[in-house]
């Protein structure tokens, strides 16, 4: 439930405003140097500080400490191949500015499906629910884009869209925009693989696209996947269609480029007034306190490389990057 | 590889020119009488003999004869609880017709990844990767569905777009033209899912978007899953999307129907000659004989509600259904 | 359920008196030329053949037909790196010859287990339960075997105890007897891996013992696994048990052979007269017909081997057999 | 590789002599209270705080401080539902103690195939292969043992034989003499399960005995495991063992106890001089410092218990304890 992966597994674990949040990442091979400023750098962008625009993300996240401690696994900066725990804990957390949700569900927000699951959730911040979590998942996931590097295999992320806005010169007027109307708006994230080799992939159920697809739909917020042409495919005809290569055939890696998308939707907590309703079921109007993102997509960057870097540790680990097999 | 589900498992076998195509269904409960009528229904859908259009299909396949042997897991038309597994006999393979493709890779076609990955390939109408093995996952989707409808869940699935055009009224005309020049053309069909109750689904890593994607992205030419307002959700505000169920949050089913599209790319097998390439590098010209699927979505219909169903009645045996757990 | 590994996976079918028995193995790399003749010894040697006594097993089980058909994964006796699936029919089911088992749980047998917990039942034969169903696990086993060969390792087993004798030599004059009296007896039989090279298992969970132990302990009527000096160290101190190796240390093998036993109770079916209870809770007297193993450890011979082989394979191809993992 | 179940999930991290060990249980009902006291009680009988001889047991490990840090899961002492990851410190690593082991490795430990397989090892103390792993199993057992309890049922372990004493009177003499010899011996644990309802486990290969096999094989030290009448079933004769329940018929519970066995070889390390290797290969004598437990089979009897628990929780959460399915 909280594992990704076979032999490359990551397990996340903690609430926004518990004591940490933190994973144990199982399957790194020993005696790796671990780059741990590249683990910084991607928790920095993953709190937006890499963004042009202070329009995009929170002012608070930007703040808000991410500092590791490294629990098992590592001896004097080597991995031992043996699991590495971690955790980040959560400092600031002040809950009692969230006592006014501790009987309401937040539009758009898990609160009302996890109460009803779990018959009890933790509503500081969204507990389990926070996007706090892909913290962990970042920090997990850098190492294995680590591994990937250092087998020729990059993974670049960038945001082609939000709004009706596909030119990156006017995102930036287009949140502010946004913001200063107390509200978010939804982003289109594009993933770029190059250097995969062939053979990545296996027929039938352990399709590249599919393990793709489960792990990028498992990130907060994100509401579709798609890869190569993808969606546009509709309008192709068969002659068109086959003269496009979308990385992938069969399920398998063709050697070329992969490219896929996915879509965001607007951050749910926005300042604006919303209606809403308690747990009684009584109805309730709601305004979120503090700073929110105008786009999380911004701030989901580095989480969709890190996610695809774990998908593709896990099938490397797995076998399934095998060719030829005699 | 070839087996999809932890305690509701679907494997899958054969060559579409091999001695037959089957599967295994492990985990069905014992003492169910099996509606074979509904499953024979599904299969001449899956030929495509639901359709109105004679267009949209290969009449060939709609000869094509899918006499399903039950080898073990029933007595008296009773499932015993024990593993369920099922051939379908490949009877008119005609492996002379495909000789001119023993050292041709078809464009749009997994041959050229499978021989790089395997070193060999059944070349005979392309072997494993023949949409032929979607006849196995509907046989077994169909028990799954008939499991949930027991439980009052439906799945609905509907062709809303071929190439252009939206308006099915439509589709036939398109289908023809686009069949009188040799052509074949995408689709992208919706799913709906209705009575499903709340709490199916798990947070991070189980959410049920992340099972049904990996799921409908195994399908044979799917290339894109989205679910709720989906890829459209990158046009909202905050306001608007909070108010919009997409029947999934937070990854846990919340009660209401759930809405997700997929996409399928045009049939690569059209009549048009097409440029390729050899196994050994040279270019060549091919024409791929045989009637084809105008539109393979058409066929895609009664795969994508089987896929659906194997996700989750899987995720029911695995009690990822379950709500309060205390 | 019925399916054993993750990467190199055996799925297991059938009824001991259905339309057949048969397998699914998953992972076997292409282009291998299967020995089938290698298959045929061992299903004859499971049937009882290769043993010197014909006092151990049942005439009638040598005489049972074993004829594969191999459905899919093969393509001109060479693998495709596709699911290899297979049957073997039951021929000979008489099922007549059971009626008077339809109500009644025999001694010794699942009969009421498989009852309570399905509510249903194959009565013919022990359906599922039956210990025709390792025939499959034989098949698998062996191409699994055949891999093993090919990297210079190699799997033996003997039978070194029935009831209190040690010396082989003095088997067939104990079989003999407990046959006249209508009785069966347990056997002990030890396995001995060699080739093995150093580095397969991991720590803590996926020690090879306990992989190992998980297969073996999966056989009809196995009732107990130990490796190296096994129950015996409880005498030993720890300067003894220091100087030996059991093959594995730490969970991980350490290139010297691997030696471990295990323990099969008698075949629970004798020709004596027992008293058994009815599906209604009535005493019944029961004497069970046909002819039966006089020690069932007999046929578990080559069970054994294709279970150790099934196992190893699998954790090779889950990559559990590396070493140095940098 | 240090993850035990698929859905009642416990992940396992940590070094004898880095920050911490510690775990992660994944598929805790929510809402539960977590018995604190049940735990402590079992870390300090795992300590070897329980038993009446201090002559079993190291001095040193008693005094071991086994301070719980629970970092998520709980709010309030009730369980989220959400994975419990918890940590305990390794306070009092004094590593220069064991820098006389770096380059050797001990008789009867990992240290040779951890070297071997990762190519790099925490010398300290065993590093991962240290027993000490086990006090996190324990803290993720007694939960599973909690939630056993509140269902009636109960998991007993006790020591049944020291060396050839099988009279437990007379256990404290036979380790004091072999304490006062530099010596450690091995021993026996029998472990009854009481209250388990029938239906538990699966056919084929879920059984019972395999899941419980796999994991107490899994236990640092164990070289067997039987079930039932165990390896004494090789004196019986059919007619006997057809008298005997065993708890499991068919790999199934059948509602009555369920006995098992695990034996446990000496303590590698003693006081005694030893011949051993080094890392070059070249020739060594070695003394073990520090105070020893001269039967580690005593500290195991909690974490027997604690495997057992995890195991049968996992097959409940897998929803393999179901009867009747239909």
């Amino acid at each position: 439930m909280n594992s990704l992966g076979k032999r490359f597994t990551f397990t996340s674990f903690g609430e926004s405003h518990g004591l940490a949040i933190g994973g144990v990442l199982d399957g790194v091979p020993a005696g790796i140097s671990i780059d741990f400023s590249m683990i910084s750098q991607a928790l920095l962008e993953r709190r937006g500080g890499c963004f042009t625009s202070t329009h995009g993300v929170s002012p608070r996240a930007l703040q808000e400490p991410d500092e590791i401690e490294w629990l098992s696994g590592v001896l004097d900066g080597k991995t031992l191949g043996t699991p590495i725990a971690f955790i980040i804990r959560n400092k600031h957390a002040q809950s009692a500015d969230y006592d006014y949700l501790k009987h309401t569900y937040r539009p758009g927000h898990a609160d009302f499906t996890y109460q009803a699951k779990y018959g009890i959730r933790d509503w500081r911040g969204g507990g389990r629910a926070s996007a706090r979590e892909t913290a962990a998942r970042v920090v997990a996931g850098t190492i294995a884009l680590q591994l990937l590097h250092d087998q020729g295999i990059t993974i670049q992320t960038q945001l082609t869209q939000i709004g009706y806005e596909t030119n990156p010169d006017k995102f930036e007027e287009l949140l502010a925009r946004t913001k200063a109307n107390g509200e978010s708006i939804g982003g289109i994230i594009a993933c770029d693989i190059e250097g995969l080799p062939i053979g990545v992939g296996e027929p039938i159920f352990d399709k590249l696209q599919s393990h793709l697809a489960f792990a990028i739909m498992s990130i907060n917020a994100c509401k579709g996947f798609d890869y190569g042409t993808g969606f546009d495919q509709v309008h192709l005809l068969g002659s068109e269609s086959n003269q496009i290569s979308g990385g992938i055939s069969g399920g398998i890696s063709d050697g070329s480029p992969i490219h896929f998308r996915c879509v965001f939707k607007p951050t749910p907590s926005i300042s604006k007034a919303q209606s809403c309703l308690n747990e009684d079921g009584t109805p309730n109007t709601i305004q979120i306190k503090g700073r929110h993102d105008t786009c999380v997509a911004i701030r989901a960057l580095p989480v969709v490389r890190a996610m695809t870097a774990l998908v593709l540790m896990d099938m490397h680990e797995q076998g399934l990057w095998e060719t030829n097999k005699d």
